[in-house]
């Protein structure tokens, strides 16, 4: 089934309440459209969403540290009592050190959370890959945000990192984002040989959330 | 009316139902004592906690970023909307930038959130008084966590800190912590010119935590 | 005496041998037109253009860390055993934490080197003060490479500055950068209060080095 | 041929003077004994250094920037112009984030660089392997100058770092570290399927260098 996972990122349209009503639509194209729908919010909105819908709900970050004296850091633990299910690790706008990803890894291992490592070219997507999360999602950061589709924009990196993530560790999916917004780069993607798509402001942005998400998963067949 | 500012950090005793029961009990101190409390839990357990009691409940961190493409970011924005009233900058197990420490200011007053900076010696404190937040809070990071009393170990750094706050900036108020643990250590803190102070382990880590609250607040007078 | 600090920054006309050239044209600059030159190169060029000339030659940053186990930091120790005599610190390039600054300064202080807090606005300016450098040079990010000089875009960045600083700590000295590139940029630099100019591209990017620096000097007057 | 790389870091007994006298010990003992010895000493020692022998010469640290506006970067171009043959990445008290380790990488390549990248466990000593370096080195953080040789205390580290770079990159060097002092330390090493050590403080805090490094390289036949 396609994986489409919706980053909330911290904009206005999917902060709070607004986060809510737009999880909420998620949910409602799981069901209508028969496509496998993640939300990542922001961590404040986390437990609220996750009493609102039945899909699964990620973070958009998490750090390798456990119990103890770590002030202001987002620990798996609580994310999962939150009632989170997964966490995006080293998105682009917030990249970790290659030490941090690995306890990331380990921390969200431990606690039960998927987890979804960001990359930004096959190099470190091959990378990320020998680490064995559940997923890989290559994002050249300069299409981010630009309405550019990688899979139009940049169809090579998206073969080479899955060929990449085969050829290491086979049971690592692969999702790709970066300017996905219409059901023709959904489609291209998943032809591409991913598994899904990581997007955010093309839908959020979007005058109506629901119709762009209609769209999208429609346009994909 | 004595502050005191109760850090949760990420301990096993201070996340999720732990974190409501906690922020239950400073409730209960609050009103049964007279002080002022603050509790500041994990973000994830904001909303929650702000819920469940009305004492003001604050972030561990917030970054200096708006509404837009900041993943992973904790905004000031939802942090407000899922209740908190203010936020801890700074913190030494979360130091940040000094340009950083600027825009997370920014975005608290924007966001109408109360702010305690977090400083290191009297020179930081000095800095972080001269950007006007609510409050400067000075903690030593070698007595964070030791259960020795800044307040006993190094009486100068407090009072230094008062006087160099009051030059500067004398609207910002002054906190002490690291290591204050019982009611002699609070009240040798308020001698020393403080408003109150920040604790975390000593009561967190309590077998009673009740009983550790109560025994701070009656043995200050 | 007017201060003039050229930051080498990484640029292909100011690394290795072409770092040379331009530092033996600063020193006859100073030597011809009586201004004080600070060239900053970087750090794997130190030790060679401190032997080459006897203007002050300054580093672009320095770790806080002194000897021991601190792979990959530059330490005050080697820069001073290398032939610099002071070191730029928080440039809006390589911005620290403000624990790191303070450990930075007392690090310089310590190996007897001279220190420059660059800071980003007003508010920066007043922190940086309150911890006695020998200078603090005000730089809006945004104008930086820009070509548009401070001194016309934001004067009011720069006089508020300069109170500021005096108001905090009036030994320390005030610098303004950014887009700083001709002489009437530094004649106004100097009207507005500062001891004299950071600049860069302006003159390290120019088709003739020297005749910009010439311009620069003569065109203060 | 055995390779011993030899991180100078910021110790005192390897800084300025003491550095070019260290780097000639090496040099001594590698034409006496047959092996192939690096030096890696701090930024500012680089150039003397590189015109004091002719072994080769290894900076701690690239930053993967290149020509342009990165004030207090250390770029790959600058380390070759003052006679670096190659460099360290990612060592353990320089960690990276993991798009700059590639980003360092891709420097290297470029300015004809050399590159170690250190990692602490098997998982990063894979995901380094697939970014195709020169050399690995596994080192255990927590053994680093405990003076307890890695290849004692933990030979399943050396011997899964060696399977998994033989799988995932076979051209890809292994190095081991952490604790490495005596003959037998590097002889087990190179037991265990490594082409050398990377070590530090086991030599340059010895009371006599030159016969530290004679014990080594002889103990391990």
């Amino acid at each position: 089934m396609t994986l489409i996972v919706l980053n909330f990122k911290t904009y206005r349209e999917s902060t709070g309440e607004q986060a809510i009503r737009l999880a909420e639509i998620c949910e409602d194209i799981a069901n209508d459209y028969s496509v496998k729908m993640v939300v990542v919010p922001q961590v404040a909105d986390i437990s609220v969403i996750s009493k609102a819908v039945r899909i699964p709900v990620f973070a958009q970050h998490v750090d390798g540290v456990g119990y103890g004296g770590f002030t202001g850091h987002i620990t798996a633990a609580s994310l999962k009592e939150a009632g989170a299910t997964g966490s995006l690790i080293n998105h682009s706008e917030r990249r970790l050190k290659l030490a941090d990803i690995d306890e990331s890894i380990t921390a969200c291992r431990k606690a039960g959370l998927k987890m979804i490592i960001c990359t930004n070219n096959v190099a470190t997507t091959r990378a990320c890959a020998a680490l064995e999360p559940d997923y890989v999602a290559v994002e050249p950061p300069e299409l981010i945000g630009s309405g550019i589709p990688v899979s139009k924009a940049d169809p090579d990196i998206v073969t080479n990192s899955v060929k990449a993530v085969k050829n290491i560790a086979p049971k690592v999916g692969v999702l790709c984002g970066a300017g996905i917004t219409h059901g023709e780069d959904l489609k291209s993607a998943l032809e591409l040989g991913t598994e899904g798509v990581l997007l955010a402001s093309g839908i959020i942005k979007a005058k109506d959330q629901r119709k762009a998400l209609e769209d999208l998963v429609t346009g994909a067949h």
